[in-house]
């Protein structure tokens, strides 16, 4: 139970494949070779390598293979795995290794892939947040003008529709879908900084570099590097903790309405009991809130390392890595319990 | 010490009493009324209650003068000062209590005084940011070009100038500016809903309501109400994090520099010891890591307050009151803060 | 709005004006000056000041009237009051202010000011919570043996009785008012180490003059200063936190139970609404929840105040200040309204 | 990314092997066979199945081989894994059938392998804390008596010893580990409820049957079941993150101390860098302060999940399953992060 997200049986419950795939060691190794690929083409463009010297070295890049596992004892060591992964790629090519991560530091590959794999997920997201909308318009029209009691403070207020109800779970997720949006700017943007983030080793090319290798990553190119100004990061993860909230009211209100006595949903498929056959536990609605709570701690977390010293802490830099990732998963997770469960409602209201 | 924003003697070192004023019993009770006399206006400028009515009803809110403490009683039954208030307002004019309060719920008072304060706290702290970017410019212009030994994982790594690092302190805070300024569209909002947020009374006159009410008040008229659609405000709240949390940076960075062994900074008139008299403590910059790290907190609990159940949640609401005032406060006393400690920056760098 | 706690109306419902009164300013200083006192005796006893001056120094000390208001100019420059109150006492007596505050430190006075504001504190909220249990006992005599249908996951599973409910109330309540009880040695300790944590001005007398002053003060002398041993305090707030859990899910199984349809509990003077006459809303209860979260929240700052660097850290210390008063504060105010929703309960389970 | 505890190279820096084989599923397996079992002889021991029967069905359990990855269907749809090992230890031995699972729920289950787990965690952290503590005593013994420039608020104040330093990283630690120590009677005990907790099935002999199962699996045996009573498990995180958070504070210190500049510390096998070879960079100290950071945001997440809605709440039950295991490796690791840190330690303070 270490990691309910990917662990052999509860990732039935938690577990989000294709987030979690976005974030595979497979693909992180593709992302940081992508980061060298893109600066050994720039620096050839620039003429700060030899001709030929760029290209050459994007080949060896792109022909290394790299066991995921070997690097262990490389990041017990250098709490990074790109130190290692770097002298492996120049021990491959030494003619060229002039051309290989010349001028970069690892937070600059790190950060790079962080941006592509945000922008997946991102990407995912959307998509999935689109077909759950669409999702609630149907249930809208299936029992949109069905009576339900309203709940204020939760007790008996006054009827409404199930419109209404429908429309409060709606419509806070299409607001924090934009803000996912809008926030999307702030992460998908190559990290280019070197050793302190001045870009030294660059001479006047710095940005030209940049743009060269952004627009090879479909990043944009910031005019400075970000090494240490993580609120872009930070307001992302405050947009997933936003929708996951606004999905674990809406699972709040079905375990509300699937009480025996208020009876105003009936889902199938609920989860069953080994103590009482009979029950039907409205399994993915927790799993709502659960996550919600999840992620809303998390982003504590996440604020926390916006105190990050100096050029770059090591300590606020690693609390990320252990925090944003799950919070991806919990949110992707929540997006689609939360359709799930809107497939499995057979009923709501009053007819 | 149960308040330190509002302590007799820590106010000296929390406090910020222009932000603490948009929060006084008497701007409250100035938004309550605000919002009823804008009902009762509309009411009659739609024909819901006979012409002069709402005028007359109107004359009687803006006369009727409240003692704050006399509403404690009420709240301790009611969990909330809007029913006794309607009471006596209705009480103090019975021939026009047609048009007061009605078709309203308390939180549509509540949550549009809400709106009415974050607009003014925006102002304020836009103005206040504008004015701290300035002052950082202004170290530009005149440390910019020291050197400053640039460190990564509090490890001396190469020289960098003074602008790098002023540079990662105002870039975050205008974004984060940004942020909080796009952020106040979803806050800015007139609350109108009616006892479960139907805005059922006012049969097909709730957005023609809604409009006139929103234009005197001068806030935006959603097409619906937003009582448990927190979204707009959390995102907010996540907004004033990463303000005071950008802020911490710096704060930390400076304590960082003030270190007898680094000397990378001298300010004017740290904090003095009991004990050692020659000491000079940097208590602003200290200061500002500690409310960003209060803010990273109280933002969990926002997100918590995401899960708003039914038409209307008191705990969650309840929440966000003991939550979101406190993380004004902390987020305008951070900039006064480091205001203040920018001025006091006597040198920076190494000549 | 900006203090619940402490709010003209809000305290009605929020408000604990027993422990609000522990941490009053007239409290701290009576408790700053307690300190001050022991030591100056004690500073007689062990002949570090000649016969007389401790006694002298004392009898100024206990004459001094101080304004808290006066000392918040004295914070904005130290960030904290002890400096100036220093100034103050021996310019009252400068024939013996070799006897005040002598080998002390700011943080020896402050925290051991803490220790006794906890120590009340800890006496109120263990006398309330034996109040409590018996009422909780009360309930059970009176409505024990009632059925109640059992709910696991919000689901309906079995009749239970009304004593199992009530059990799972009272028996982590005072499993934690356990807690409390040993957490308190962890905070009943007097702070003593000069202005590194030392001692060192005591010579070989440190530990006979903490002895003395910890007898005079009823708290006991640790073998040397905890200035940066944040870990008693963390502990105790710990523990209030579980308390105030233990009460938000007894306040969330009372909402739930209140619901119409489930109609387990039938609860007295519930709140009114402004729109909705009828209505009964179990407000109390709602308050147990949202205090409950309240204090999951401060409790993870107070964790993050545990990282407190060298001999004293002014940011995670200050963070402390921020936390620890509303915790006891949301602690207290959560055993008083329990009390109270017992005592209004009429009814409960199915006869 | 997606989980730093358990990922292909950061597991080189954050894993904890021994904790994590804590949780593998084998392990968990295990001891849900084990609780199985237990119950077993205990139906037959107390006589409610025929001789024989509590035998055969231990034997039959205890021979049965479960793939773990084949229940992450099951826990599709039920949320828990016990059901369908109900199901399938049932039909391996339809003969005694009634010997499995009778008068149990899957809570009873999962509740105890957590006990389990926790004590066996217990046993490990505790040993590892004895050899830390033996650990800062030797640094003690080889540079107790060098001096250490004492900082104040980051100030330089007055010279201490290393000693001083030590015993402010030593004595919280013990403590802690105290604490620890009298948390483990909290979780340690077996769970046995039934349906909704009460034992229903057992007639009276519920307490005869989990006395008999508590010996055998070396827990001890409430007087009723602790299902919605997390006091005990939420207490023990607390304890977890007050050692983890004393860790932090040891790396925070390291990590100032390891500055150029100050030069407090001398640590061999720092990390590496790819753009600074010559840095040797503190990545074990700083890790201690992403961990406890990490904890003491996740203690928050188990304070709010007291909030336990009536005899068994899925959602705050599944917010304890994403987050004590992660705080079990989060204090593991710190502990032996510490101990390598210590271990490597070369010099410290000036001679």
């Amino acid at each position: 139970m270490s990691d309910v997200f990917n662990h052999p049986w509860l990732c039935g419950l938690f577990g989000d494949p294709e987030v979690q795939a976005l974030w595979s060691p497979t693909e992180q190794i593709a992302h940081y070779t992508a980061f060298e690929v893109a600066l050994s083409h720039a620096l050839e463009d620039v003429g700060r390598v030899p001709q030929g010297h760029g290209a050459a070295a994007a080949a060896t890049l792109e022909a290394s293979i790299i066991d995921p596992a070997s690097l262990a004892g490389d990041v017990a060591r250098d709490g990074i795995p790109i130190p290692a992964l770097v002298r492996r790629w120049r021990a491959a090519d030494p003619a060229h290794k002039d051309a290989i991560h010349a001028g970069a530091t690892s937070q600059d590959v790190m950060d790079t892939a962080l941006a592509l794999t945000l922008q997946a997920v991102s990407d995912l997201l959307t998509r999935r947040l689109r077909n759950l909308d669409a999702s609630l318009w149907d249930l809208d029209a299936r029992f949109g003008d069905r009576l339900l009691m309203g709940r204020t403070r939760m007790q008996a207020a006054l009827w409404i529709q199930i419109a209404d109800r429908l429309r409060s779970w709606r419509v806070p997720l299409a607001a924090h879908a934009d803000r996912l949006d809008a926030a999307r700017a702030g992460v998908e943007r190559l990290q280019l900084g070197g050793a302190v983030g001045t870009r030294h080793s660059f001479g006047d090319q710095g940005q030209a570099i940049a743009n060269t290798m952004a627009a090879r990553l479909r990043l944009s190119a910031p005019d400075h590097a970000w090494h240490n100004e993580r609120g872009g990061i930070v307001h992302y993860a405050a947009c997933l903790a936003g929708l996951s909230g606004a999905l674990g009211k809406m699972g709040q209100d079905i375990v509300l309405m699937a009480q025996q006595g208020l009876d105003d949903i009936r889902i199938a498929g609920g989860g069953g009991s080994s103590a009482m056959p009979h029950k039907s536990n409205p399994v993915l609605a927790e799993l709502l809130v659960t996550l919600a709570r999840l992620n809303a701690g998390s982003l504590s977390g996440m604020h926390h390392a916006l105190i990050h010293e100096q050029e770059r802490s090591g300590a606020a830099w690693m609390l990320e890595w252990a925090l944003l990732p799950q919070m991806t998963l919990a949110t992707g997770r929540a997006i689609t319990a939360a359709h799930a469960l809107c497939d499995g409602i057979e009923d709501m209201g009053a007819a």
